[in-house]
């Protein structure tokens, strides 16, 4: 997607919202949640991810809820693939779009996907062997700690470079740089998007910013005025990584709609119908606090309760 | 302040994050934490309210605690005055940046302070007269819902730059934005920040941003790109309007300060020290939910413990 006035909001509340819950979540529910979102309007959802059920015992049902939701008109369906065994399933299971990721430090891939940086460079490469020859296919790369590691600290902007240049150098053409554990700031958002986005044109590049300190909003907005035009976020502002401590919270898919509706960029999705899929999340998890301010404060209404225009529609 | 490379962070705990309690806070805790948040580096701290102790409770002891902390070394002490005995009895005190507050909404501001918002602006000439004639004491305007009101909806930037103008036509050269409810977005912020700048450039603007809608930081950033360098925030995220149905919590000191130090942006305050002033805040209100994200996650480290350099500091 070129930059222009529009964005797309990734909804990955399904994945990154439910992988670390110990709650199992009953399929139906699942699939009902996905339903929900995608009548909101949210054009690509990430319905989970296609791992060893003994790793998370969330995804065990994959197959089921992918079987269920596939035909979904209107939605792209994406799932996490974390090598060549996943992304096949994935593929038999209909998912089009599949995420391969990894992190960009030694240490904290090491804990997450038990290999390497350069081995799972190796594994994408094997998936992209086998699947950039299936002409509806796209395999994006997700390239987690860009902005900061609890284990490594923050990465030169050169070193992000040459791991992009790496997925590149594949035939990959869509790259999310991920700030999983919530490090990042406006102005090293910034820096490093504007780099990405320069030195690889023809890559197209996505966030997933979590708002553990606060400043996921703040780091999309600066992420959107470089020429961003994708972002992950998950209904409720649930998520986070069980291998990087103090890591909580994507950006509530809520509160960044809301964000870029007031300010008349269109993300094609309808929040009081967003909202209707937020409840039912709330219904369906009675005990998980959700973090999405807009949840909580509900739509700017007046207090008579009748609506009035929002900001760009009014006289 | 003209813009530059630092911002003024400015502490409202004190004043908005307690006028809502129900708990009255002892004199010698909000004398404490007003010291905490002194030592953290705070330059200027707004102490609580001048108002009918009837109206506000909480601060039925305002007088002691000016009485203690009036000659902090390095910090200016603010406070909000509704009416010209107020802002007599904040002079007394030896307080001498008094803030007049009123609301551009009718409706808003006959409910909050129980005039029409033409009477508040016959109220603040009053004040001026009196008191423009001490050099060394300000009055500054904190003009209420300028970015929308749950009553009276979005105002056009003409609206608001009238009000503007009747304030600096009476002398007045420091005012406030608040976005006293939460319904601004980056955008609107950018509109109205940058008309108010252009058309008044005597007048120095801050912004007061509530994070009811999640969009705080993210408003708080564009209007740092647009100019302003004055930001009001409570520690903690503590605060709300009670006359603001939906109205919660300011920006939190710790997150603002966390964004605009990695950002390389020059506030003046220690986190750990400010971070050391919510914990306290936390001992003395053990009940009360925070909701300062950087508070609860703590500043980035190594998982080991070991600290690593900020971003802007490392090799």
């Amino acid at each position: 997607m070129k930059p222009g006035s529009g964005v797309t909001i990734v909804e990955v509340g399904p994945r990154d919202g439910l992988q670390n819950l110990t709650t199992q979540v009953k399929t139906e529910d699942k699939v009902r949640l996905i339903e929900w979102l995608a009548a909101s309007g949210l054009r690509e959802i990430q319905i989970g991810a296609f791992v060893n059920p003994g790793a998370i015992p969330q995804f065990r049902d994959i197959k089921e809820v992918a079987a269920c939701v596939r035909d979904l008109p209107g939605v792209t369906l994406t799932a996490l693939v974390p090598n060549l065994r996943g992304a096949q399933t994935a593929f038999e299971s209909g998912i089009r779009k599949l995420i391969f990721f990894f992190s960009i430090s030694r240490s904290h891939n090491l804990i997450n996907v038990q290999q390497t940086t350069a081995a799972s460079l190796e594994t994408l490469a094997s998936i992209m062997k086998i699947f950039s020859t299936h002409p509806d296919t796209t395999i994006c790369a997700a390239l987690a700690t860009v902005f900061g590691c609890p284990f490594e600290g923050f990465f030169p902007t050169d070193a992000i470079l040459r791991y992009v240049e790496a997925v590149a150098d594949m035939g990959i053409t869509e790259v999310t740089l991920c700030d999983t554990v919530g490090f990042g700031n406006p102005g090293q958002v910034e820096e490093i998007t504007r780099a990405c986005m320069e030195k690889f044109p023809e890559v197209t590049f996505g966030v997933h910013l979590h708002n553990t300190r606060g400043l996921g909003l703040a780091n999309a907005l600066k992420a959107y005025e470089t020429g961003i035009r994708i972002f992950d976020a998950a209904v409720g502002g649930l998520g986070g990584c069980p291998f990087a401590p103090g890591a909580s919270g994507n950006i509530a898919t809520e509160d960044i709609v809301f964000m870029f509706n007031q300010m008349g960029v269109e993300t094609g999705v309808h929040l009081e119908k967003l909202l209707d899929a937020t409840q039912y999340l709330q219904d369906i998890l009675p005990d998980m606090p959700l973090t999405s301010a807009l949840f909580h404060a509900g739509l700017p209404k007046r207090i008579d309760g009748n609506g009035f225009p929002r900001l760009k529609e009014r006289p």
